[in-house]
């Protein structure tokens, strides 16, 4: 978008977490005013490689959360995953600059603050995410939305059996049908926790209870999205799986910018199908519905529970069903809060870690 | 709509045709001040039926020009059939009166014209044709759109060849797969004649290209029809094939009015196909495109070839093939006019069913 819309974008700061030499690429092509990397061990080499361009360097989750406050940005695109998304987006909210979030874990561990706080200050934020984007596209000022119609691929493992899902591996679980992502959201796609988060997101995103928000499995990922409004006309948002027309629409509401991505071509695109979800089969999807009707720091507790699952599912150490088995004891025996502060998040965010990762080794 | 919205509608004047006994019971039931119906016959029935009420009962085309103007009028829903809605809609124009158009052949025979004039007089045109409502629904005010994919059910032909076209009657054209609706306009899907007339309706009420509209046929009638925009993302309107949605939105635009009309089960809406429509069977709509790709008053001589054409199929005078055959034929043989006036278009009516009718008898 950058490159093909130079007279209206630029980028003031590009972050990583570790992948610096991606980063690094990025920095020479669209130089920036600075470049962060999350984990600072990369920090030596992202400073040599870039010593030759007036490029500021800085490391670490400190130097993330002050430099989205800078006067010359416009919005932040909040793509970091999981918990650590947190602060920096508080920061940037108050620092009153508009949100493009594609962090989903922020609104899940913390939707009431981060809205609530995003009131207060009057900082719209903007869903990337391809399913809130198709809702947000969807919407009309003033007409009240009787339900969302929240589109899952339904992952890899959409036709298989329990007993089949027993013994399926990582590698299995990585090769998403319709999306290419990042490592942790594959695997949260496949496990069908990553739709929990989305109705979570969109709960907080559009401000509907959870009850309003049907799942709906749709395995060729052509509708994003739907809404249906109180006269029963349903809106959809239909396109490629392609993440470039959300990050754009993001960035250029309420305006459209002219592209080049793919269009769909009923030619090859001949058949919708839907389902509903097989919540026996795919229990983390329930797990998240119980959290967000629970309230309180439990999607918290559900978050911090999967990402240790997660990683010790990418590590070999946790079979594939027993992830929803460790979040639900996770959230069985994590202290509830029902009025969580933004320490308590933090707490409950260790602690709930704590007790997954025992739970993993015993 | 005005039985559930009686606090925020009511009925200054319904019409009729002919069917005087429904005209007579919904007079009684919403005791509008005035009734229309358009084929004077029915007059002395209709007035003796309402004797008892205060309702004026007037009869006669220009009853119906000159009740459009009155001043309580708020809205005229033109819902008249073929050529006839041409007149009243432009006297309401010219009232400035905001316009709910049902009736598609006022925009296929002079579009130009009818668009024209509802700019000069600062009047808005609300489609209630199910398709365009879909559209208009789906707009979005500063972004243009790329294509319109206007979706079309294929009729209950879809699946026949040419040779088992050559022997079908006007019951079965008569039964359309999904929708409800009068004699004229099922015999005209059933040849995908509607569907080349909704072209042209959207190429005026929308201000796109002929070229910028694809036909896509879509035989469950779920998807009413959508929009691509320039970044390439596609919105569509979607619900049950229920005309009342479009008409009430047309009348509440741009709120949404709650209704308890069926919304779409998903448990039995599992699957949505599409397909390209074959214009060497239906060649109607290759006809409609080359009409309006030509111009002028060529679309008018369409509307009255098929208008006549229609009408002897349903009176079992011509066959089902030669629909096309005889629209063809008035084409090449009317008098073509590129810039016509309201005159020239009343003169190509004329001319156009006269030689419709002589191909018919020959």
């Amino acid at each position: 978008m950058i490159e093909t819309h130079s007279d209206l974008y630029e980028a003031y700061v590009l972050t990583a977490n570790h992948q610096v030499d991606k980063l690094i690429a990025q920095a020479r092509k669209f130089l920036p005013e600075a470049v962060i990397i999350a984990d600072e061990s990369h920090y030596p080499h992202l400073q040599e490689a870039l010593s030759d361009l007036p490029i500021k360097v800085y490391a670490g989750a400190e130097a993330l959360c002050q430099v989205v406050t800078e006067e010359p940005v416009d919005m932040v695109l909040t793509a970091l995953v999981g918990f650590s998304g947190l602060q920096p987006t508080i920061s940037a909210i108050k620092a009153k600059k508009p949100i493009a979030l594609a962090n989903k874990e922020t609104l899940v561990v913390a939707g009431e603050l981060i809205t609530a706080l995003a009131n207060e200050y009057m900082v719209p934020i903007l869903p990337v995410d391809s399913e809130h984007s198709a809702i947000f596209q969807c919407l009309e000022p003033g007409n009240r939305i009787e339900k969302i119609l929240l589109t899952a691929s339904g992952g890899p493992f959409r036709t298989f059996t329990k007993e089949q899902l027993q013994s399926v591996t990582k590698e299995q679980a990585l090769k998403h049908p319709n999306w290419s992502m990042g490592a942790k959201i594959t695997i949260d796609s496949a496990s069908m926790m990553n739709k929990g988060f989305e109705v979570m997101e969109a709960r907080w995103l559009f401000g509907v209870k959870p009850s309003q928000i049907e799942v709906l499995v749709h395995p060729q990922s052509i509708i994003h999205s739907a809404v249906q409004f109180e006269d029963g006309a349903i809106k959809a948002q239909l396109g490629m799986p392609d993440m470039r027309i959300p990050i754009q629409y993001a960035f250029s509401f309420p305006q459209r910018l002219h592209s080049d991505f793919p269009r769909i071509d009923f030619d090859l695109c001949t058949q919708l199908t839907f389902e509903h979800p097989d919540t026996e089969k795919f229990r983390n999807l329930a797990l998240a519905y119980e959290a967000i009707n629970r309230g309180g720091n439990m999607p918290c507790i559900l978050n911090a529970a999967n990402e240790v699952v997660n990683a010790a599912f990418l590590h070999d150490k946790v079979s594939f069903l027993a992830l929803s088995d460790i979040i639900e004891q996770t959230m069985q025996q994590a202290t509830f809060i029902a009025k969580p502060t933004f320490e308590d998040y933090l707490a409950t965010d260790r602690e709930a870690r704590e007790r997954a990762r025992l739970l993993i080794e015993n």
